[in-house]
């Protein structure tokens, strides 16, 4: 399935629910969004849009399901956007400088200026699921925002963990699952809900794209803290970008505090510093962290795969999602 | 009309709007949100509760449009939140540490739980507003739901100009209206068009009723600019709280600075000290920005119960509106 016909319909979208901001008072503010989503400023292209995965979820499942991709098209904008208002916000909270390569939106225009952008694409988000009303019924249209607001909640409950984590050293690994569902698992698990209620299935089939997408988020979640210490990027050059240096508490660190070794010795002196991290990422590989992650990992995509097929998806689309899914864990980077 | 009826019922209505967070693992963050809506914490209590002014003006435009004041109650409680997720970012975006005589949210947490939290209680409105499908048909749940999230639009469009003024010093009186229509117009205007729907009346009734709370936040926002120069926490004792103090381009200084006299000399010589308030505010009100901001306060104030009249609202609920819009001109703080 050629992705190619989604995407440039998804970017449409997208503009079109950021446009009300282009008025003449506020167009600064629009071309905040634009510059983050990767369409306006210094680096825009493809490479500063990300992968769209969220959006493309969406849509693949609501035409796996049965739907019509395209009456799907407010749903997977609005996720994707609440998505970015995660980040704008993330990255401030994580005083991180750059996304994607470029410089974040509170770097070029300063704390309050983004906070409050934030804060504009995720009302534009909220608007835009609404946006469903004009193929839906005002029921499923009602369904779907709360789904999508549930998972906002979730969102922020994990951030709220993930940013209490920072400063605890009394964690252990059952600490890890509440913030990864809140932080990845709960807008995964919107897409695909979001998918089938577009597509109107009935509630058990519902309830098996729901878990596929909670399932195959977790997964996602604990590969990208797998390439987060033993990635290309965290590994070769640039260790300053190590979850080791930043001091998360990714899964493999959780588990590899656990078992008390020689890894969690050194976590307990302190903060690593850059020139550590290579070397703390071979002790962590000894204390078993790298298979257990990779096991949850596989696990988790082979769950979440399984949960896809009791949905029963239908042709070309199903396809696609049985190979998103299997993508996602094979990723390097 | 005795306000005390529904104040405990809009409480009661937040409080179960927060507390999904109450759950294990995000107590804390359930706190925060309960210390910001003034329930608990050092200084909790009614004084730090503020108003409720909204949610007040949700359910008195139900009831005086003829609809039962009870099922209001989740629209009234989400506009709150909204009020108070505006606020917890607001005391970020302005650096203040204080609010309501209470330490603010991010003093005792740090910005980024602050910020978080914000964005939790953001979602917590919008989930609460869609309560309101226990009673009323998903068609005008969806009008609320939109309703509201455009006043978010329009209120994250006022704080972004509201921010781009601090450091513009070509600005005219013209620049003024656009900013608090978002800022202030927006929400009060989304309480009473809420309030109108729950009531299920007719369009011209609708818009009668939006528009008094329009001009309702237009004139309660130029009486705010007037007590932050001349009200007596600006004038004395705490001449650091002045608007002048703080370089707001509020009303009064905007028409201050038309004047090009005394006032617009000092003030484009950069920042006013706390010593200079007093001296300052004598020279503005020379100025004649006094008596303009009063008469446009007042003017709004006349044209919003024009409105109100247009909308025959019925009953002692009608009688509550009239006075709390008269209240709202001539209070002192």
């Amino acid at each position: 399935m050629d992705l190619e016909t989604y995407l440039p319909a998804i970017e449409a979208t997208l503009q079109q629910a950021v446009a009300p901001l282009e008025d003449g008072f506020t167009d600064e503010l629009h071309h905040m969004m634009c510059y983050h989503l990767g369409w306006q400023g210094d680096g825009a292209g493809v490479e500063a849009r990300g992968k769209r995965i969220r959006p493309l979820l969406v849509i693949l499942t609501a035409a796996a399901a049965g739907g019509e991709w395209r009456t799907a098209l407010p749903a997977a904008a609005a996720v994707e956007l609440v998505h970015n208002f995660s980040l704008i916000h993330d990255d401030i909270e994580d005083n991180s400088p750059l996304r994607r390569g470029r410089a974040t939106l509170w770097k070029i225009w300063g704390i309050p200026q983004a906070i409050n952008a934030g804060d504009a694409m995720f009302t534009l988000a909220h608007l835009t699921v609404l946006e469903l009303e004009q193929a839906l019924p005002a029921a499923t249209v009602l369904a779907a925002a709360r789904t999508l607001q549930r998972a906002c909640l979730l969102l922020t409950e994990g951030q709220h963990l993930d940013l209490a984590y920072e400063s605890r050293n009394d964690l252990t690994l059952d600490a890890y699952w509440p913030m990864v569902r809140g932080k990845t698992g709960a807008l995964l698990s919107a897409c695909t809900r979001l998918g089938a209620l577009v597509a109107d299935t009935p509630a058990p089939v519902l309830e098996a794209y729901e878990s596929f997408g909670r399932d195959l988020g977790l997964a996602f979640q604990a590969q990208d803290d797998l390439l987060g210490i033993w990635g290309d990027a965290a590994l070769t050059g640039k260790s300053a970008e190590s979850d080791l240096a930043s001091g998360k508490k990714s899964l493999p660190v959780l588990y590899g505090l656990s078992q008390e070794g020689e890894f969690a010795q050194r976590w307990a002196q302190g903060p690593i510093q850059p020139e550590e991290v290579t070397h703390l990422a071979k002790l962590l590989r000894q204390a078993g962290a790298y298979d257990y992650t990779q096991s949850r990992a596989n696990q988790l995509t082979e769950q979440a795969l399984a949960e896809l097929e009791k949905a029963q998806p239908h042709g070309e689309a199903g396809q696609a999602l049985r190979s998103l899914a299997r993508r996602l864990l094979h990723r390097q980077g």
